[in-house]
């Protein structure tokens, strides 16, 4: 684990608690960002529908959110994105389309969709509505854990760190922001000042992975406010918080959602009472049947 | 499923809401009566040790909870215990005495030990004290749930149901008792009207067997008293409800945990808003990769 920004310290004690937002409806916190966007669509955008780029858990939830409502939902994944994932937002009725080999693939066919089709765009971060409905974390947190002292939040493109941030910094809360050493797009572009681009790579953490956009407008800057810590961590550390998880907690966790375990993992230690988000279970069988059995 | 005591319904759309104690510490209720016990020891008591019999969690629960308070715990289990509790039990420091190839052999040893070593036995379900730490679940469903009519609980010796059905009944709220099929020795002794004893047979909710004790003294007329309604699940259900609860909702449970979510699978329709008590989560990763690969 790379640790940016502060220096080594000794052991603590504190109490860590996990947020299981891989236990929320559609296995990821993606539901209350993808719900709080919709609820504020007109009449007439919820008649013409709307569309989403995702690497698999925005997309699920904007399917469910859009089937609950009556909203049709088209929904641009890459050719990576996990089976379950996919299964499930078949299920929910929304038409899929398979854009390509990158993040950036699908997120350049919804661009098209909300041209061609006149469709609303459900962007998975970078949206005032979408931040403001991941920020409900935030908001429980500090509501179900009086006396928090830290959050640890996994970081991708923003959406969560800077919904939870702007949620609990006003009660004094340390926002601690973990990237995947292999989907750090966010962590690279705050250390350049500005959105970059960098190639994307493989990686356990797959809900983490796609760019930032270079014409990020809110998450970017809100991240870069609101971030007190930023923590790194390695596929091994990943793997071995996924496994751990499961043999010892009972739980089923994503790559992504894991990073801010696998922070723990890997010698992290909060300052004081903390809250871990663990922000999505959506995996496939198979990869549980390989973590179990490794 | 055979439902006794009721006749079939129409289907219902009454929301159902799950008490995860495969998360609670230990990975059962079973932390909570053996807690609610050991706080009652006599100083003599905690010092010279206690004794517990067990298919497994309550030997969990009271090593863990006697690692915590200093207490010398020796646990009794049956040679076909679940290699993961066995391996918790070890972890946390307690002498283990692999009994024999029945529930009833390992009563038997804790009976002994109690008489030659003078332990103070904590047992699993047969014991005021331990009644009352488990009915917690049900104190905390009231709270947790206003408005909830009915709980569904995994019934075996009756500890569990026996106090969640003191805690919940002067709210109004219906109790209905699941029994596994091949575990079902306190259902067929209410219809005796008299604790029996049934052959143990092999079951994949090896957490519910064992006898209820034919000097009975507590359980089976608080359960006879506070039980409104009785469901027996087969093997099958239990099995489909544990995979369906890893695929559908990222949930590690064991076959005793999901005698109600077997019901519900079964077709057994709650008459209102029901909390079902998902009672444990300790299952061996050998287990969980059959169920996620069959």
């Amino acid at each position: 684990m790379a640790v940016a920004g502060r220096t080594a310290r000794g052991s603590s004690s504190s109490p860590v608690f996990l947020k299981l937002e891989s236990l929320q409806r559609t296995g990821s916190f993606k539901m209350r960002g993808a719900a709080n966007r919709l609820a504020k669509l007109s009449p007439e955008e919820r008649t013409r529908g709307v569309v989403a780029a995702s690497s698999g858990n925005h997309a699920r939830a904007v399917a469910e959110a859009c089937r609950l409502l009556g909203i049709p939902a088209t929904v641009c994944v890459p050719e990576w994105v996990d089976p379950l994932k996919l299964r499930a937002i078949q299920a929910a009725g929304a038409r899929v389309v398979l854009a390509g080999p990158t993040y950036d693939d699908a997120e350049a066919r919804a661009a098209a969709l909300t041209d061609d089709e006149g469709l609303a765009p459900i962007h998975p971060f970078d949206d005032l509505d979408v931040i403001e409905g991941q920020g409900t974390v935030g908001t429980e947190i500090v509501e179900q854990l009086p006396g928090v002292e830290e959050v640890v939040v996994p970081l991708s493109g923003g959406g969560l760190v800077a919904g939870v941030g702007l949620a609990v910094r006003e009660h004094g809360v340390r926002v601690v922001a973990v990237s995947a050493e292999r989907a750090s797009v966010m962590h690279v572009s705050l250390l350049k000042g500005r959105p970059v681009q960098v190639p994307e790579e493989e990686t356990v953490a797959s809900a983490l992975s796609g760019g930032i956009g270079m014409e990020n407008r809110f998450s970017f800057d809100i991240v870069r406010e609101v971030v007190d810590e930023h923590v790194i961590v390695s596929e091994d550390a990943i793997r071995s918080a996924m496994t751990r998880a499961f043999t010892e907690c009972r739980l089923v966790v994503e790559g992504g959602g894991a990073v801010g375990l696998a922070a723990l993992r890997s010698g992290y230690e909060p300052r004081g009472t903390a809250a871990v988000v663990v922000s999505g279970g959506n995996i496939a069988s198979e990869v549980v049947s390989d973590l179990v059995t490794s």
